[in-house]
């Protein structure tokens, strides 16, 4: 088998930890597979340098950045091919532009547009372990660029993608994707399978394993990942195809996301185009809006509704100043959260939805605003109530059994 | 007038020297000039990550150690140009592979061997001030390499030749050549200007200002080099072509070697191309042999004496063991020094060994053995009496007038 290794910054946190992904590694090659390892830079460095950079201006350019920033992975890089070097094994250390990663040019956020795969293959043709330095790549003309939050991930995509390999492991400290976060329930039980889909609804749930950039990817690929943890040897959990998955389960996970915010806007103007002005106007300024409802009061005013992340609220206050002739009053509620359930078997199975409102009410807990999709219901309920409405749906969709 | 100017570790071993360097690039592009800035690591970084590699490994691989060691200048680059960015100063910064350093193949010690200067006069007719990660480069075929001790010297002069600089400014925490090492001999002046001959022979002198390489590369290029403090505005020392240099001092300069051993074979067999063969298998063994003095004692046997680095000779002690059948006796003395005399005023007058031979006499320091060149004189004296040595010398030639 060909296996891509993914190990983050807390994997490689240490000279120590360093050693004992050296040893997985090792294992992975004897059981006889072809192995390409992707590092992060070991934990903290990349904030240090952050801080350096911010030590001298509060707006250092992106390229910059970008060259600041790739180096801490090479020195993991260079680290743990001297490691396994060390304990016998031939390898070839490799920086994002040797490994053939091309980006386009934006800089702190590039997106890779192609992978010349030769120089790896050569390399493992020659029997070499693969060490790559993660989030980083290089544009057309040579500018080096790196990938953004979770770019390791995507690095370790893209080359089990472009080398065809048999699969992805993605280390992290976390074993894997749970039913829900194990802190609000204990008895949250961890996934065997999940479909992409499923897991890009589950974000918020799965952002400490997979960037959702790196699930898209993937899904796009047809790579197939596992979520692991470098610190134990359980099986991990597997996110591939809907179609992979044989028991399809009506209900794979619960979300809770609290950095959410509502905004209320009431008596708009009835003048066509406005709403999209003003998602226009949200939308330039990078604020991502999640859900939207437009509703006729009793009065026949217009009312809308959306809701924001809650840490970009006051960058939305601003520009609702901008819209104040546009309607009579606005209202912000910072204090909501989104509970969200997801599962692809929704897809053939009816009554998700009722058995979710239901559960709510039993808790008394009121719902403001829901959004559903093919795999996923989310609701807006006050803040308070996000825990209680987590072990609740768990448990109502008997996610604990 | 375009000047390079770099930068080493201790010049930028913290942020706040960082922002001091800074501001020197600034008012130099302030001045009116082009400035080309290369940059060491931070210091104490590059010994760090030889710590981290030597934990996995004593003997790592070359090919890793450059991509670990490649990463502080990087590091140094973008910094400085976020600096200057902030300062108001469009800046480019620029990987030894950006600046188009290509060098051979010799991992951690490369050689340049070409550069290609279009991107930096690019960015120069731009107006923009380039910050150049010094010490690294990269082969034709694209690996990362590092130049060795110095390198980041190698990296500027290199610059400065293939742009046609009009000076390259070599900054350090010492603010240029003296007349000898001033903590044996208070009264050591700083020389204005120098030859490249004389800094070259002067090496156990300069050896904190400038590496041998940097000066033999300034000497082929015809670049002119200035080894200043970035901790003062001292003037520093001019080092140049002998031509340029209006006033040709008798000596320039008297340094100490206390790094030497003399080794002693009496009664060699007098069997043609053994002295070739003894100092062949020390090549081998990458020892670097100094004076070499061969006589017929009283007894008509041959005697050979040669110097070796003190802290080589138990490496050369087992190369003599290969040998003990050619001689009849080997004498070790770990404790001599070389004492050398040097100026490009001595070709053209005579004089100067019999002054340096006087002066010995009347300390009453024995002469053990002497090597002559056409801009210096070295003798091989006891250890203990290096540094009165240099003093009775300095003074002798009158270096502290």
């Amino acid at each position: 088998m060909l296996i891509v290794q993914k190990y983050g910054g807390t994997s490689v946190g240490s000279l120590e930890r360093i050693e004992n992904v050296a040893k997985r590694v090792a294992k992975t090659k004897e059981a006889g597979n072809d192995v390409v390892v992707v590092v992060s830079a070991m934990s903290g460095e990349t904030n240090k340098l952050i801080d350096y950079a911010k030590h001298f201006s509060p707006t250092p350019s992106r390229r910059d950045m970008d060259l600041l920033l790739s180096s801490g992975e090479r020195v993991t890089a260079a680290l743990l091919s001297i490691a396994l070097n060390e304990m016998g094994f031939p390898t070839v250390a490799m920086t994002g532009r040797q490994a053939g990663i091309v980006t386009d040019k934006s800089h702190t956020v590039a997106r890779i547009e192609k992978i010349n795969p030769e120089p790896m293959q050569n390399a493992l043709k020659e029997g070499k372990i693969i060490v790559v330095a993660g989030f980083q790549g290089i544009t057309e003309d040579g500018q080096v660029t790196t990938l953004g939050r979770g770019g390791s991930d995507l690095t370790a995509v893209a080359i089990a993608g472009a080398l065809g390999a048999d699969k992805c492991e993605i280390y992290s400290d976390v074993d894997g994707v749970y039913t829900t976060d194990p802190r609000i329930e204990p008895k949250a039980k961890k996934l065997d399978k999940i479909s992409y889909d499923e897991m890009l609804e589950l974000a918020s749930l799965g952002a400490k394993v997979l960037q959702n950039r790196s699930v898209e990817l993937a899904k796009k690929l047809g790579v197939v990942i596992e979520a692991r943890s470098s610190f134990n040897d359980n099986p991990g959990t597997i996110i591939t195809k809907e179609e992979d998955i044989m028991e399809k389960p009506l209900v794979s996970g619960i979300a809770l996301d609290k950095n959410q915010a509502r905004v209320s806007l009431r008596g708009v103007k009835d003048r066509p185009g406005i709403a999209a002005e003003i998602f226009k106007a949200l939308a330039n300024e990078n604020i991502n809006v999640d859900m939207i409802v437009q509703t006729i009061g009793e009065d026949g005013k217009t009312n809308l509704d959306f809701t924001v992340p809650q840490n970009e609220l006051e960058l939305v206050k601003k520009v609702m100043e901008q819209f104040k002739d546009e309607y009579e009053k606005v209202e912000y509620d910072p204090d909501v959260a989104k509970v969200s359930i997801v599962g692809v078997g929704m897809k053939s199975h009816s009554g998700v939805a009722s058995k979710a409102f239901e559960t709510m009410a039993k808790e008394n807990i009121n719902i403001e605003m829901i959004s559903t999709s093919e795999i996923k219901i989310s609701m807006i309920i006050d803040e308070k109530y996000g825990e209680l409405a987590v072990r609740a749906l768990h448990a109502a969709y008997e996610l604990d059994k």
